[in-house]
């Protein structure tokens, strides 16, 4: 077994350059996942990778061979410490494989999409995917603020929602929200209704805005919809994923309901 | 101005101690808390710290010196390299306080309360204290196996709400819910009902489940009420943080609507 463990080797390099730069991630339109539940998320739709990168000890965790069943890629085997390097897991289970990031679709003009207008917490970003993807909701679209969707942390709180989603980065949401044929709904404080007062069951763009600023000025003021969420305690103050959530659900009650 | 330096300091080493170890924090009732936005929302509810510290450029940020005029608490500047040691924060304020964990309360038998029965994410367990806040959530109650809610991660996804809420830690679930006076309701996948097909308006448990494992066997048993989320997606599987926020969310609907 070859097991790669000098770091100078230029396979190596190039994973690590992709673990932690979105600007390489973008350049080669790879990534890494990392984890034996993306992995498997991914075949369950199946998907494939370019390669799978091992450490020596992770060839003998059945858990790690069940996953090595469901790819045909090469494997590659790095020693532990060069492996640790790369990831981001608390607790690895020494398999990521290199990713080909899909082509983005193009932007949809009806249906139900998700605007996030500068999310910037990754861990938020990637909740917010697995909500959507949860939900059914069409499209996800990010502006140029928002976290990359690609990097680890994105992924790991994703869950495989990325191989399920359709989501388009560096989106113009004014843009997109001026073509749009449905209502745009923003989640604002002030002049605006409870989710369940409004007819949330047609074509909608939801926007959500950044953590700390909320909604742009620009999206507010092309809204037909202004949205806030009734709480009652003492912090009225909500997590914007924890308020994507809401709206989703909110959403479905009424399909259902 | 006496600026501490020295890593052998033992003030700075009990400090050190208490931003990471659960152990420390619960032996000498004691944390830290770190940056601007804690200590305002601590201020604001007229709360007090033991000692402040800073780091020499701490003392010269507007934002800083607008904290500082709230508390009395004696000052003691760390140097930048030991401070960045205790804190967990990306782009720090330089500020932090030592601060005593308030007694917790007795635990309530009516009213609405959450169940963390072995949330163990760090981000969650403050996401949910934060959401719980927001609603006004009469008490949250956690098992043995949740996050620390003092530790550094907790405080702040939390985003003050510790201020504001009523929490109890290392509670027995199954003897809280034997003597609680109203429904318990529990988030599974199976033989359940939607959250708007059930009443959440009168006094309620809600018990949300760890991570992985979802929620325990010994809480299922004892369930009046047996709640699952539609969603309609591809994966259908949420973020219990999401779910939480779902479930606070449709019990104040039902109030409000």
């Amino acid at each position: 077994m070859l097991v790669i463990s000098s770091r100078q080797n230029p396979f190596f390099k190039s994973l690590l350059k992709l673990s932690s730069s979105r600007r390489e991630r973008r350049k080669t339109g790879q990534t890494l996942l990392d984890g034996t539940h993306l992995l498997l998320a991914l075949a369950d739709v199946g998907g494939e990778v370019e390669k799978i990168i091992l450490t020596p000890a992770a060839l003998d965790n059945p858990e790690v061979l069940a996953v090595l069943r469901r790819f045909t890629a090469e494997q590659c085997v790095l020693d532990e410490v060069l492996f640790a390097e790369l990831s981001d897991l608390p607790s690895t289970t020494g398999i990521m494989a290199l990713y080909c990031i899909p082509a983005a679709a193009a932007a949809k003009t009806n249906g139900f999409c998700v605007l996030l207008d500068g999310v910037q917490d990754p861990g938020n970003v990637g909740t917010i995917l697995r909500t959507a993807a949860a939900f059914g909701v069409d499209q996800v679209l990010l502006a140029d603020e928002c976290a990359d969707i690609w990097s680890p942390k994105v992924l790991r709180a994703g869950m495989g929602a990325h191989f399920v989603l359709e989501m388009l980065e560096h989106t113009n949401l004014p843009a997109f929200a001026a073509e749009f044929d449905g209502d745009l709904a923003v989640t604002v404080l002030e002049q605006a209704i409870a989710p369940y007062q409004a007819n949330l069951v047609g074509d909608l763009a939801l926007v959500l805005g950044s953590e700390g600023a909320g909604v742009s000025q620009a999206m507010q003021e092309m809204a037909s919809l202004r949205l806030t969420i009734p709480m009652g305690g003492q912090i009225e103050s909500l997590n914007v994923a924890a308020a994507a959530a809401i709206l989703c659900y909110e959403r479905q009650r009424q399909l259902g309901a």
